[in-house]
């Protein structure tokens, strides 16, 4: 770290400050400069906080971060890339995973027409939502249990490993005994006593990011679940808050190629979130790909103008299929209930 | 609800919108304009989510909502202020309330001595942070229990009731045998899970704003608690993300104005987190008042620059104490272990 | 317009908007809600700002615009999309363009080495700063009227037509006598002042999106220019401000897709200004032709590590060399001094 | 500046940098930390923009500035604050001034009444649109020069001195003519060219801050001014561009708060712009005064619902006289006509 010092700080109060960096466990190296010092705190295993709160000290300026903080998750420190396998889906692995699905499970009928589309069109994952995180305490929560007993069955017929939120503590276990791949929601995205227990759990975590999360703060966010012990963790870039108010939110691809850039973790985007738009999911979709998504989390339905929650960013089945093709994605020749 | 069509709707389009108005249990209004056609949904106790979802309707160019949607906070619908009482301080009664004390409670002897400061300065009530949310996984996460068990101790020798952060839905009962106000974080202000609990328990609450939350989204997340059952509800703006990076973040004192317009909770400022500079948070302070908060959330240090965590953003006691003369808080002449 | 009335609007309080609606010249629909009244104010050619303004009478909660206030822009109202010619590069024309260049031109032996290794790449059309928008007085100014003869030159020798911005109002003769396109930074997106003097000139612009501008106010840019009697206006996408920090901005694809949605005008994506960083910038290439951008603004350097201005965004000759390839654009197979 | 090189930096590209270091004219001071070297630039009057380049180079991770680039506008190097004389009227000179009157100009009748009653409730300063940035082209764009002539009679008539904005290089001298105080719009804090012309006039100079402008960029705007000749620069914050959609705009009084911290020149707060509800006006002018503003500049219409610009958030004449004893502003105890 450097301790940036105010052009009027006193040599007592850079003796301080050197001082304090030694009482740290770091070595302090000097740098004077034609109108300032700034001071290096150098070495391994010294209690970093602590120089950072000497932002607070008398004289100083600022204190400047200069190492990543993220030591699991980084890529400079493992050199090689992650593929998580969801039962038997990888991703990571080089090829586009798309994980398709409607935003909550409504019934066992629209999941079922849904999975089957979905998985005709080329589809590897089924999503859908059994709890949901709703803005108003008036809206849709979802079905429960009993939503991810119809996604387990939709899972099991189609061959499609599933996916879904697990919005609190208390139901990851039952959500783990259902569901392949467990998701962490954007608010949820710092909930740190949620991801300390999905770390102790053996099921791949899909990390989206949160709405004001930074990429730092987002890669920090899955060093919480690497830390605990669970290495099995895709990404996923959903959209920021920004001023714009013409989308939902602002898809920030940047973000994909840069987290890829920094991490060892695949990263997925999803567009249906990211834009709120359903006439912006094809071309978000296709520019996510060209960005080096390791994949796409879609969201479809049957009816979108009677969908119980993100209809207008739903692509129904004809247009999921439509975008498939442009995607370039393998259609099936036939699918038979198992 | 307003449904506003496309220029370019056909009346089949238009018919059909009509008609799914009428299912969902609302009456059609119909204004032709000369570009285009509006339709208003009016009416009581329909199914407002799938009004929404006709955005998703062909020929539909938006959905308008034009209610609030929320109900136990609006202060058009109760007319009178809600006034919390947490053990005899009463928050939003008219008097600026001032809660402060260290970010983290770090050792019994930092916290007691931070505790007869504030309170000799004036301060109402005791801050101190048990379970940290902290962004890396290597940073210092609390105390715990210990960190209760010392806040208890030092409210019960002052006489400040005593506020402290619940991060976890676990830690909800541990954390309400010892502390008098439950503090929900910024990072947990739609961890719709742990609102849904704290709900049931009949504590006050401080509900933190989100660092990416709306007015609407935070009066929607007070909405959970209310409608859950807990009418002691203490709003808190403590600063949003902006693009300004020489402030850890925009404290929004607009905002409090606003909510104190649209809402009977009371509401207060954290100037503290709201800036994260030392320098900012008296005048903040000020403004903060001035804006009309109930009152303020500031944090306290004997040794800000030996802080474990958010040691640049602390007051130490002199500077709280000058600041608490500045408000005009009448500090107390003697100060007496109980 | 629709004008939605508070919950508490008295009949006297209807009475007065419902006449002053009429007073601007429209029709007043009203829509008795069992909770609100809302009143449409339909029809054409009536003073619609004054119908805003009733924002500011008693009894009005808010007031909605349901149209879009861009007409000469707009898909919609034209059904066909605009190519813009500079001098026989067909912007919008389906074909990727790709112009590239230096953020400044610093010399003529920079920009020569530049124009010849960036048409040899395929480039179509060759960019560089002249009169350079800096944050500080202090930094690198560009060369002015020499660098514009530079380009003058570069540009016949390579055949490349080069785009160049305009800054200020009393400069717009002398470029346009130079440049072949002229560029509205995005600093400049709302000097309405410079927008309509450029649109009395017959030369094709290049309008970036301003760092804060939403879609509609990029799109009503454009419209002074059309409205003014330019209608060969190319826009630009080139990221916005956010929160994150570790992009210089944040690209914003979606607004791409979105403005060509909404918009005939042809869209172009920088993904130099957009990122900030150089290792971001083929991602993001390919990312916004894949969203629909209609071509591509590149920084390029000979030496970036000694540009005067925009080092860590700019490609090096090799490096831009690869990314057209990853593009597929058509490298030339020989490139001769005319 | 500090080079933070990549931890995997090799021995040859630390030693370019350190060479390069020197060659810009610093001396390099190299500190080898256990994970990364980290080499500090030292020294004055070196080619500063050539040590930012350097990001491009290899085995650089970051460069990072210690030191602020401002200088003429710095409080640290001048230590003494600036007071601005307006025609007698004195900003930043302890007492609070307010600038008060219409959005646009719209009628010698309408100011004249306007400037009559500001000036009976105690503003001390008139303010008027003649040249009106808007946003769509087909929305009142101001009287222009007859707007001047009704400013400079109402100025005359009342004694008040009278501020106006300039929107275009061309209207500098027109302006200059009529005005007391020449504004500076939030559109064009960076249009460079203006700002330079301006500088070069002997008039007091209102400086907003633009929408998505760092406080650092907006002091290096007025440090063009200064670098210009023109020292009587006053800021003006007038709300940045967030996510939130309740108010206009975010007014961020932190800024107000930590410019006058960095910098000797008054600044002012624009709670109208700001917030851009009438109801929010008043809180956040008293906020804004106790965040320790030097003025206010405030929108007043003599019937904010038929104002051709900004009617929401005008007060009208009985709401401003209101706030104005609020602030404890001293109301005169008659007013004639000169």
């Amino acid at each position: 770290m450097i301790v940036n010092m105010s052009t009027i700080a006193t040599k007592k109060e850079i003796d301080h400050v050197i001082e304090r960096i030694k009482e740290c466990g770091y070595q302090a190296h000097v740098i004077e400069g034609t109108e300032r010092t700034v001071i290096g705190a150098v070495g391994n295993g010294g209690r970093r906080s602590e120089i950072e709160a000497l932002r607070a000290a008398p004289g100083v300026q600022e204190v400047i971060q200069i190492t990543h903080p993220f030591k699991l998750v980084s890529l400079q420190l493992r050199q090689r890339r992650t593929v998580v396998d969801v039962r038997g889906v990888k991703i990571g692995g080089g090829d586009l995973v798309v994980i398709a699905g409607p935003c909550s499970v409504e019934s066992g009928e629209q999941l079922r027409e849904t999975a089957l589309a979905v998985k005709a069109a080329g589809a590897q994952m089924l999503r859908g939502g059994a709890y949901k995180p709703r803005t108003s305490p008036y809206d849709f929560q979802g079905l429960g249990v009993e939503a991810l007993r119809l996604l387990r069955e939709a899972g099991d017929e189609t061959g499609l490993p599933i996916v879904t939120e697990v919005m609190s503590e208390a139901d990851v276990e039952i959500v783990a005994e259902y569901a392949d791949m467990l998701q962490v929601g954007a608010r949820n995205m710092q909930n740190f006593s949620l991801l300390r227990k999905l770390a102790k759990f053996a099921r791949p975590i899909l990390l989206k990011r949160g709405p004001s999360a930074t990429i730092k703060e987002w890669l920090l966010a899955a060093e919480y679940l690497l830390a605990g012990g669970n290495a099995n963790v895709v990404l996923c870039e959903r959209g920021i808050k920004t001023f714009e108010t013409a989308t939902r939110n602002t898809l920030d691809l940047s973000a994909i190629a840069l987290a890829k850039e920094l991490s060892h973790l695949p990263v997925l985007a999803d567009p249906s979130h990211g834009t709120g738009l359903r006439s912006l999911v094809p071309p978000m979709s296709k520019a996510a790909a060209a960005a080096g998504a390791d994949g796409l989390m879609i969201e479809v339905h049957p009816c979108p103008e009677r969908a119980l929650s993100d209809g207008p960013q739903s692509l129904d089945l004809p247009g999921f299929a439509a975008l498939m093709r442009e995607l370039g994605q393998q259609p099936l020749k036939e699918v038979r209930a198992a």
